[in-house]
């Protein structure tokens, strides 16, 4: 039977790159492709400890229904934390749902919607569905450009979606200047400001730079993500909104799963209540600065030249671009095959993609791996960079 | 600032209903308004337990991402449970996320969707926010008419969305001879169904009817859910649907919320898999059995001649009809100031409320309670058929 399914359905296909990848999973592969934090970093035991209170304090609430806004201990950590007021704050199934809410209260379709160049390919997903018109906002290699944010570039635009900490899939954190100029020109322009922060404790050296929310409160929804600093498998993120869009944010939540689970939200607010951010942030950054100086030699002990790459000052990933007219999708098959496997920067890009780039992840692979694997796609990318060489000759 | 929002996100009002019910959380309210399973029924030191097991056997994967499509050994479970191929399976961050998802499949703007008379108002929200275009189907004391199923009245729906068990708000059940020829019609029709499932296993007597899904695997999209048999807290739920409509649903689902979280679904695998709903949901059905039986005691006690109710043969509600003219919205009102509380039935038709009717729910209250509030209702509506009747001799 063909049953007649919705246009956002019929557009949505199988991905060629997750075909691929599929194969990563056999454990001879190297894998920089994924984006999953280190379970190393998860605070099992002080999560088993959070558990045993919430069966001890009030188990049956902790099962039953609950508010859709969340549990308010939880909301209420993270108002004082973020110094906004509690009711801003919604809870939500991962940051992922925040991305799905955001869409569905203020996409039409054909809505303009602005995105960084590239961006993160998850809120691609989540916005397409209700079938806006990406407008790709010019980027450098420190981020976004704010001067570029036009009347005409923005009109009618819905939001500008951005993520100024250690971007995925570049890794790039926009400076101070850039951010006031942003938050500025947003102002200025009547823009709303969508700020994704998975990332944004994961400074290696602890630095932070202020928020866009902390600029302009009443003009950011910023979503925020307690996958990187706890655990992923918990699905916990919120959404920090000017009351009028929370408002309707919370209804559509109510639609979507009614509430996120009490259960997980209790024992995340029982793991963290007395602190454990503080002692546990400091290990994740740590152990990622490392893993990221442990990539980037590898890089520069095997890359070839017309190879380049950044140097992250926090996050998960570094972006490599190859030279113009290579095709990392193309080599990615080969990469494969010889058991090493990257992200191709492509699909990050909602128009005209940068075909030579690609994402490296590089947090849960060990040093050893790490060095075998960038050798293996050193070796690859020079052997491609030779074989092109006769042909931009000859163009 | 007024930020341009969406259509659909424009159309949501907050709920009348809702505004007079959040004074049900009062102590001193007798409500009969909730939706809520019994927190008596809760398996809650088998769930210690399990989530003692899921710590003890690999937390790092527990805490980890994981698949859209849900945790395998859940959804071999569910596929033994419902003899279908888990590759039908997809696990649900509680069944209302499987609504959204099949509204996000399935509906455009101005799809007919055909919904019975009067239908599960969370169902009616989700689906509106992708603005179908609601088809009521007739139904009566025993639910669905399958005769009133023509080519004229199905003409291009893209689905019918029925409780065919112990239906909300109604507590009706479909009888054996209309499941099938409802199917039967369906199938004539190529009309997909979408068999919204959570109260299956709770009939009072264990008596089960078959599914629709059993009848046409592969015309049926079926949802069922561990709110009622095991806790809602965990949002759990599941979707099984035909191959080619559960790629879909798991594509929407990844844009949603990435996956449900993996620690849930390990610890409900785990109070669950050696047999617990065999010995457990006896147990409820018994409890709400006995309640419902108090419940229907004390309305045959204290109603007033002309109000009809139901008698249930499973789940959590009973249905009221008070004589043609009264309104149980504005009668809530004058309840809720005699401390006692229950939903109108008006916001659960998708076109043409019946003003006169309510849904009580009974399984969270005490006998004596529900004796106390029921002999408040009755009294309630005894002095506004009074009060009407000078008025329907004088019209």
């Amino acid at each position: 039977m063909n049953w007649a399914i919705s246009r956002r359905a019929q557009q949505l296909t199988s991905s060629a790159i997750r075909e691929i990848l599929k194969v990563t999973e056999r454990p001879e592969v190297i894998s920089f492709a994924g984006g999953l934090p280190s379970p190393a970093t998860f605070p099992v035991a002080e999560m088993e400890a959070a558990v045993a209170r919430v069966f001890a304090d009030n188990p049956q609430a902790a099962l039953q229904y609950a508010a859709t806004e969340g549990y308010l201990p939880l909301r209420e950590f993270v108002a004082k934390r973020y110094q906004v007021d509690v009711e801003r704050v919604l809870i939500t199934t991962g940051s992922q749902q925040a991305l799905d809410l955001i869409a569905k209260v203020m996409i039409d379709p054909g809505s303009p919607v602005l995105v960084e160049t590239p961006s993160y390919l998850g809120a691609l997903q989540a916005f397409s569905l209700f079938e806006p018109e990406f407008v790709s906002v010019p980027t450098d290699d420190q981020g976004l450009l704010p001067e570029s944010l036009t009347a005409e570039l923005t009109a009618g635009a819905r939001f500008l979606y951005a993520l100024p900490n250690f971007q995925n899939p570049t890794g790039r954190r926009l400076p101070l200047e850039r951010r006031q100029a942003l938050v500025a020109r947003a102002r200025g322009l009547g823009l709303l400001l969508v700020e994704d922060d998975p990332y944004g404790e994961l400074s290696y050296a602890g630095s932070q730079l202020p928020s866009l929310l902390s600029m302009n409160p009443d003009g950011v929804i910023y979503m925020g993500s307690f996958s990187k600093i706890l655990a992923p498998g918990m699905r916990l993120g919120f959404v920090i909104a000017p009351p009028e869009l929370h408002f309707k944010l919370c209804q559509a939540k109510q639609a979507s799963d009614l509430h996120t689970p009490s259960f997980t939200q209790r024992i995340a607010y029982e793991t963290i209540r007395d602190g454990l951010l503080e002692r546990h942030i400091p290990t994740i950054r740590e152990l990622y600065g490392k893993q990221c100086r442990f990539m980037l030699d590898s890089l520069a002990r095997h890359m070839p030249e017309g190879v380049r790459w950044n140097a992250p000052e926090g996050g998960m990933f570094i972006w490599v671009e190859l030279p113009e007219g290579l095709d990392s999708m193309a080599l990615l098959e080969q990469a494969v095959q010889r058991n090493v496997a990257y992200v191709p920067g492509a699909p990050f890009y909602a128009s005209n993609p940068r075909r030579n780039t690609l994402r490296l992840a590089f947090v849960t692979v060990s040093p050893e791996r790490i060095e075998q694997g960038v050798a293996i796609l050193g070796e690859l990318f020079r052997q491609a960079i030779d074989a092109a060489a006769p042909q931009a000759k000859a163009a």
